[in-house]
Order: C-alpha cells, then structure tokens, then sequence
C-alpha cells in the first residue's frame, strides 16, 4: 500500500463554493495548488527548467488526547495558519484529589493566538467540548461544529461568564470551513452520540483526515451510517496523513449494531410487563434514549427522566429534532405516582455508579422522589469506563438487596460501544490508504496496538508515528518527523479555580487524606521566647483523640519541653524550633502509632 | 434432588482414629449419634414409645464474607460448641483513606470465647488467614489447617508480638479435626495456591460441607484434584447443608485448567528468545511459579524473585517441599548482572499494579536493581481485581512507553482464575445434594446468581438462604431459618492501631483530602478578649498560597473584624466565636473559590 503511495499525486479538492457560504468568513487567501512533476532529478541545469515548488510541511502538535483517554486536542499547522481540532476535558485520576475536571495546557495557544483561524469540534462529547469555556477565556477564536455539537456547547457556555461574545457557527456534515490555507470538510460518521463528524484536511501539504471518535454501524440507528464512500474517494484521491482513534484498537471484531440493544430492550421490556422499569445510561447517548422511547411507545409507557444532565441533553436534542418523541410520552418525573408502575420507563443518568448521580442515589434510598424495590427492573446500558467497576458493582448489589431486578453489564447485550474495534479501523485504513498514520486518542497500549494494526496491514513503521502529549510531529511528503515540543500538561480545575491548584497543594491532600494532621499551637513571649500560652494540640482525621487521651499529653508535654529548652539555649529562629518539633513529634508518633500524620507547629509571638 | 432429600436419613461418619491422633486433644464428648424413625407420627400415647430425639440445630453466624470479598470468617455453633472456618482480612475500598487492611469485628467472638473450640482455617490466602493476629491477640484459640497453610500463618505470625504463643496444628488433607461435638474432616480442593481444602462438619445436627474457595482443574499443576470421590460420598450419606462459595457464581462454563497457562509460557518463552522475561504474578500462587520454574528449566534460564512478599511465599513453600527447584536455579536479584538477559527470567510482584510493589517500581524507573527496556518480555500473569484496572492499565503504558514488550491480560491464556464458575459449581451441588444451600463468599450479585444457579437445579428457594454480616441461620432438618443477628462489622488497621480509626476520623480525612484546610490562629486577651497577636492565617492543600495573597488577606481580616466585634459584644464563649469564624469564613471562601475546605479556628487564652 504504501509503496502505492509513494508515486501518488496529491490532488486537493478544493472547497465547494455552496459549503464554504455556510462557514464564516476567513481571511482571503489563494488555495496553494502545487503541481509535482514525476522526476524530480535535474540532470540539465543548464536549461533553466520552472523550479517545481515542494509541497510544505504540516505540523501537528498535540495538546491532549495522547496516553490518555480524554482532553483531546490537536494543533494543526500549516503556512503560518493554526486549525484546531476538538478541546476536551479529562476526569480527574484517583489522585488528584479535590479536583473537579482536567484541561490541557492553552499555553502555546496563548503564544500563538494571532495565526489561530478555528477549532473544528467532531462531535458534543466532554471530552471533546469541555475543555471550550476555558480556552474561549484565554482566546476567543471561532468554533465550528455540527447543529447538535454547537447545541450542546451554547447549553455549555450558558454556565460560563465569558467576557466576550463567542463565535460558534454550525455546518452540516458533508460542509466544509474555509480556514485559512485549510479547507476542513465534516465526514458524517456512527458514534455513541449522533451528528458526529470525522474531518478532512485539504491543505497545501496534502490532506490529512482525522476521524475523531466513531465506528461504522451499517444499520445505525440515527438513520445514516459512517459516510464510507467519501472515506474511499479521499483515499482514491490521496491522503497524505491519517490519524486515527485507538479507543478499541485492542478489541477484535467488529463493534456490534445498536440494533442488538433494540432486540435486548424488547426481550426484556417483555419480560418485565408487570413492573417499573428504570434504565441506566450515558445522559449524551441520544440515539439509546431515542431505543428507550422507540420501546417505550411500542409497549405503552410514559418516559420520565432523572438526572440534571440527561435532562440537559433531552433539551438540546428535543430543541433541534435530533430525537422523535410522540406527543404527551414523556412526564414530569412528579407525575410518577399517577401511573401504575408497569405504565412507566424512568431514563436515568448514574451509568458509571457516580456516587451523587440518580441512579445511586435510589440505591442508596437518598433520591427524593424515587425509591425502589421489588417492583422495579433496572436496565444498566453501559459498560464501567476503566477504574469505575467497583463503583457500579455497589450499586448493582445495593439495588439487588432492595429487591431490584438488575441487567447489568454483559448479562445481555444492553450496551455497545461507540468505539471501532479493530476490523472496523482496518476498514477504514484500507479505505483511506493514508501514506503515514498517527493513532490518536487513546492510552499506550491502545496506540502501540494500533500500530501493530497498521503495520499488519502493510504499513512500515517509519510512517507511523506515535506521539504524546507536548510532541509536534512535521509531515510533508519527503517525511514524518518530531519538530520541537511546545508547552502542554494538565491544568487541574477545582470549584472556580483554574490552575491554582498544583502539585505541592495535591501532595498535601494526599498527605492529610491518608493520614490527617497534628497541630502545635503556642504562644511565645516576644523577649525571651518562652511560653506563654499552650501548646495546644489539635488533630483531625488521626485518631479518637477521646480514646488517645495519652498520646496527646505526650505530644504536648514533649512540644513544651522543645519550645522551653529552645528558650532557654536562646534558639529564636522559628524556622528551626519549627523543624525541631516537626521532627522528634513525628518519631514519638511513628513509635507510639506507626503512622506520619501531617505535623503543623503555629507559634504566635506575645 | 431436595424431593428425595426429605425422606434421606442423616448418617453421620465418625472420624477414623488414625486422623483424630494427629488433631489436639479436644474436651472429651460422646459423638451424638442419633436414629430417625421414618415416621415421626406418635398416634399411640398409651404404649409408651421410647421418644426420638430431635437433631439439634446448627446455627451459623457470618462475621465476614458476605456482600464482600474479603474477610471471610463464618461461625458454626452446634450443642454449645463454637467452630470457626477461616479467618481473613480485606483490603480497604476507596474511601477508607489512610487504612492499610480492615478485620472482622471479633466482639461476638470475645463474647462467646470459653466455648470456641478451634479456628479450621481452608487454606494460606490473606482474605481467609490474614485477621488470625488479630484475633489470637483477643482470644487465644487452636487453629488447624493443612501443612502450606499452617506455614504461612506462622511465618505471618513472625510479624506480630502475640502474649500467648499460637497453638497451631498441622493436619493433612484427608484428615479429620475433632472439636467439641464438631468432626472435622478436611476434603483435597484445587484453587490458586496449594493444600487448599474444603470441610465437611460433622455435627449432631448433620453433615455441613463449605467449599472454601475452589475451583476443579482436572489437570492441576500441583498433582492432585479436587476429591470429587468424597464430595460425591458425602453426598450419598446425606448432607444437611452446602455452604459454597461465590466469587465466580456469575461467570458461565468452566475456569481453564493451568495447563493452558504452561501452553502460553511455553509459546512465550519461545517467542522471547533473545530477552529478559520478567513474570508478574500473585505471590501466593505457588503453582504458577512451579510452572515458572519449570519453563525456566526447560529454556536454560536462571530464576530470581523480586518483592518481599514473593520471596516469603517461596521461603515457606521451598521449606515444606510446596515447590520443587532444580539446584542452582534459584540466583539472588543481585546476581542479574552476571548473567546475559536471555538466561534469565525475574519473577515478581507488582500484578495488581499495586504502587509500591516491584513492577511498578520498575515500570516508573524507581526499582533499586532492576531497570527495565527494550530487551525486557514481560508477563502478567494475572487478571486485575475490579478496581485495579486503571492502576494495572497505567503501568502497562509506563512498561511499552520504555519499549518493553507487555504480555498482559487477556492478550494470551496467561492466567486462569482460581474460583469455580458455574458449571463447576453445578457439578459440586449435584455430588453433594445438599437439603438446604447458603452461597457464600462474594457480593450481593455473586450470591444471587449462585442461588439462581441452585434454583435452576430443583432447590427450592425457602431452602436457599442469603446471609449478610451480623446475621444468624438456624439450619435443622425442619428448616432454615434466620436467628438472631450478632455483633459484627468491620474493623480498620492503621498502622499499630487496630479500631482507633472509625467513621468521623475517615470523614475527617477525605475532607482534608478533597478540599485541604485553612487554620485561623489568633491569641486573645484573658481580659477582654480583644486580639492579642494575630490572627494567622495557616493553609494546606487549599490553594497556593503565594498565588492566593489577596484571599488569604480578606479571611485575615474578616477573622479579625469578627473576633474584635465579638470582644466589643462581650461575646467570650469560644464555641460561639468559632463557629462565627467557621460559618462566615467559609462563605467567604465558598464565594471567591468555590471550596469547601476545612475551616479551623484556634483561639489562645494569653
């Protein structure tokens, strides 16, 4: 295949004039068209031949999205244009305590700002969009998108005081957006949320096609499937570079239809006549939700919602007829308790087991107005995202001692992923036949496998490369290199704070949360130090201290003997009398407990 | 099955005199020997009939193991006798911060002390061997087991200062116990670590079985398999109760044999040729690493163990003959270096992605003797436990990010599990044909499934029964029934201090955790309490404080305002004053951040 390439001319098809209308105008510029002839050995140099211009580079950096799932964003760069494409939000790992939500460094966005035309948003995911509301506070740049993405990120940005205006413009798939030297075209294609978009890149250096999340449905059921065609005659055509999502890159097969959960839902909607039934699932899931309605009518029961977000995203959908809802089918969840319980389908969000969301919350009998019970048949549509089985597991368990009837994960086929297994990204390899390959979005072993996939299908391993987050990769038809690295990491959010949280503050969450703290409090006479008043000793999150009456006469009598022999030896300097404590407390702890609470000595000069 | 049952008589086998010689003498008690008349209908008052004794009951109290996986211990009381099966802690869930393992509440054991005849323990993991020092700490009792798992509990005895030297009692597999009115027999089972067993007690009630944990392999490692034969007996004699375990109770079909597992090591060593291998694995899986051993000898390479829990397990197992070494196979870790990479093969922990254990220090380039790269082909041998997939995922991605190559879960037949899925657990309810069942071991889903299972096997439900921790079952040949509940829960370890850590310091420690903590320390005049010296403002974990000067100025000078207005409004009465600062600090706070930390106001008397 690759060999293939390598003779290939590039053709970029220019943007058609009905598409570029719908985008907002960009700085004029002329499509560069380079023309490459066969030969390019100049034997005669005598004869002054028309120097055939090279094609330029294009560079990518990467901001996120790389060894890691989540906060996904990548900097195209070409001629001095900057396009960007998607900015997202990651969860916070078990580590990062306290922190609400994780976006990529915009530093090098910052810097660069003047040569930004646009960011390109493939699809109304978090981890695609949350990131936006802080990017738009530094750089208030243009965001493109399709009807429903752009929907999803007003709702968003309603949340958001931003100080300017933002310009967000919807283009349909199959549009394209003048950016620049950029011309971007939206490729419609399946995902777990719909109106999601691949993109294609003409640019002067070639086209690039990044396929953002997706996998291929042929029996989707949003209606149209993954726009296979337009990814064959881009392919026909020529791609310079392919970046790919690795999400399932370790999954055999093929990801199933989205029919086989309709043929659950029906199974079980059967099954379950006499009783309420309450469905789990992803709150961005409208096609799901659209099977939960399509089921709901089909066996004569109201649909009632719970969960702020699925409420959000049913207002979004609903507003630009993304779902088909029969008249008088959906009920306030009040209403509840005017229907008999075989009358009823609830749609919640909890999927993942999150301990504040609905779902819980009626496991844990703590949701105010639902409770439940051996009436009740709960349908979790969803898979644990990594790191979050034991979560689900305990609401599954709570639910099943209150009586519930709980289909959960892999008891039957109530949940496929949104994601393409491996089939599915040879599909579209072959298809597209790129001359080098980027995987993207996804953890280590995901993007290695990816490779390897690649590489099984005839790719050789210098044309892939695999990046990271603050890598910029240069790739022009000569070669795919590593540029310099530009300014990336994580910027932890918490409550209104972005970024004032940092490694020092998280150390000591994890210290207090582990193992709590000790404090010294005295005060000390201003002349010759000696003490005043105290110490008194506080601790939180250490012991009973109304069982460990001892131990604290300990610590006092031991911080009063350091403060007054440090007065009496004239040792003022608080910085060492400080330590001194710190130190010989700690050992009397670890000696009488085996445990390092935080030790925190106050001095206060009287 | 439970038809024929009610008319089967309860023939209770003796224990053969050649096992009982090998147990520790136990209070002398004639075994009851009861005989059933077929027809208990007395319809002839005059004759006096010689009256039929009923069979006392059994009950049987669950200090752990149940909606858990972890801590099993389960107490059997019949005609005053107390007999414990296993003893075992768990490791601490997400939310218990700070706490290094958590016990089974042993005050119903205190309680009832004078009439526990012996703790049986099943075999050496931690979740069934692990609460022993604690308990032997509060109660001195006998405890019995085969010859590894005896072994392994003295060796973790080692580790604790007991008052009382343990009487711990070697009895082999085939041997019977006698405890009270209790005759223990122990029954040969496969699982994940040797000389695990099974108990069938005999007691005047009747025959109970409880697997323990197991599963069968047809073709173990270790030579010998589950003794179908005897459950298959004991069946035939008849069996009152089946207490079985549930771990893999949802999991359809058979757990693999370990002979796949060699099959893989065999491919894998072959593919390796030229490497280092390093196996990761469960350090009590002594099996597996004969299987090591034996790959290890085959491909002409030397072992060595890296991980102090490894190299205990072999200590004790080497010493008891668990395992069998060629000579000079075994080297030190810091003999690495005299061998080239392709002779060796490090086996070590670390499966689980645990932190501080050596994969991981080798993955994150923080193991003292071991560097990893390029010419390392490693292995994990084992599946991650629900809840430690991201950790296993991330060190995966560290490995294959320093060119290692990563053979892990799931990508080969690496590992098998040790538990018993559902057809093997149909085959063990089928031999033993017990009247009544109690699945065990495992969380509210597991139990629920095995009692399906049973139920899709003829048992009817009333003679199921699904227990919890603190509750009682009285089983006899009339019924199951529930008793009353016992005192039971679940006890923390931290450090030395065993119990001291409870709801309100764990509380305590994940607010510290998410939010960190703001000390306002003023000192105040004893007179009129008007601010003496300062009030300082102290913060950790909140913010940055150097980033954070203007917020950290406003809750200095509120906290002074609100202090010198309550030394105006003569309010003296501290409580009053601190919760003044808490409260309005805290919206202060709450308004500029957006946090919630942990507001503590100290106040010095000078």
């Amino acid at each position: 295949m690759s060999e293939k390439k390598k003779t290939q001319m590039n053709k970029t098809k220019p943007a058609s004039n009905k598409s570029a209308k719908k985008t907002k105008a960009a700085p004029k510029r002329a499509m560069f068209k380079p023309t490459v002839s066969a030969n390019n050995k100049q034997k005669k140099p005598r004869k002054p031949k028309k120097i055939i211009p090279a094609k330029p580079p294009i560079k990518v950096a990467f901001l996120g999205g790389l060894n890691e799932i989540g906060k996904n964003l990548t900097v195209f760069e070409c001629e001095g244009d900057i396009v960007i494409v998607d900015c997202g939000m990651a969860f916070p790992d078990g580590d990062m305590l306290g922190v609400d939500l994780v976006i990529p460094d915009f530093a090098y966005l910052e810097q660069n700002r003047d040569r930004i035309r646009g960011v390109v948003i493939t699809h109304g995911h978090e981890d695609h969009i949350g990131g936006i509301p802080y990017l738009l506070a530094k750089v208030n740049v243009p965001i493109y998108g399709t009807p429903l993405t752009i929907g999803l990120i007003e709702n968003k940005l309603k949340e958001h005081s931003l100080s300017a205006p933002p310009t967000l413009v919807k283009v349909n798939a199959g549009g394209h957006i003048k950016l620049g030297c950029f011309d971007i075209e939206l490729i419609h294609v399946n995902h777990s949320i719909p109106d999601a978009v691949a993109v294609a890149m003409h640019t002067p250096a070639g086209v690039i096609v990044h396929t953002g999340d997706f996998k291929i449905d042929y029996t989707p059921i949003e209606g149209r499937m993954t726009d296979l065609n337009r990814f064959a005659a881009l392919g026909d055509e020529g791609v310079l570079a392919l970046f790919a999502e690795s999400t399932n890159a370790e999954r055999p097969g093929y990801t199933p239809t989205e029919q086989k959960v309709t043929d659950s839902f029906e199974k079980l909607f059967s099954t379950a006549r006499h009783k309420r039934i309450i469905i789990a699932t992803f709150a961005s899931n409208i096609s799901r939700i659209q099977q939960i309605i399509n089921c709901a009518v089909q066996y004569g029961r109201k649909l009632a919602f719970s969960g702020r977000s699925m409420i959000n995203y049913m207002k979004v959908a609903q507003e630009l007829g993304y779902v088909n809802v029969p008249d008088n089918m959906i009920i306030d969840i009040d209403q509840l308790k005017d229907y008999p319980p075989e009358k009823i389908v609830l749609a919640t969000t909890g999927s993942q087991g999150e301990p504040m969301s609905a779902l819980s919350r009626m496991a844990y009998s703590d949701h105010r107005k639902v409770s439940v019970g051996a009436g009740d048949f709960i349908i979790i549509s969803a898979k644990p995202i990594p790191g979050n089985e034991r979560t689900v597991g305990n609401v599954v368990d709570e639910l099943l001692k209150r009586g519930c009837e709980v289909v959960y994960e892999s008891m039957y086929e109530v949940h496929v992923s949104g994601h393409a297994c491996q089939e599915e990204l040879k599909l579209i390899h072959s298809l597209v036949k790129p001359k080098y390959f980027v995987p993207v979005h996804g953890e280590q072993k995901m993007l290695q496998k990816h490779r390897a996939l690649a590489m099984s299908m005839g790719m050789p391993s210098e044309n892939i490369y695999i990046g990271d987050i603050g890598r910029m990769v240069e790739i022009s038809e000569n070669g795919i290199k590593e540029g310099e690295p530009v300014t990336a990491g994580k910027i932890f959010v918490d409550g209104l704070g972005v970024g004032d949280v940092g490694s020092i503050v998280l150390r000591d969450r994890k210290h207090l949360g582990q193992d709590g703290l000790i404090i010294i409090v005295a005060s000390l006479d201003v002349y010759d130090g000696h003490v005043v008043s105290g110490p008194d000793i506080v601790s939180r999150g250490f012991v009973y201290v109304r069982e460990s009456g001892d131990l604290m006469d300990d610590i006092r009598s031991l911080s009063n003997d350091i403060l007054e022999d440090c007065s009496r030896r004239n040792i003022h300097e608080w910085g060492v009398i400080k330590n001194l404590i710190k130190d010989d407390i700690a050992k009397l702890i670890v000696r009488q407990t085996g445990r390092s609470p935080m030790i925190l000595p106050i001095l206060m000069e009287v």
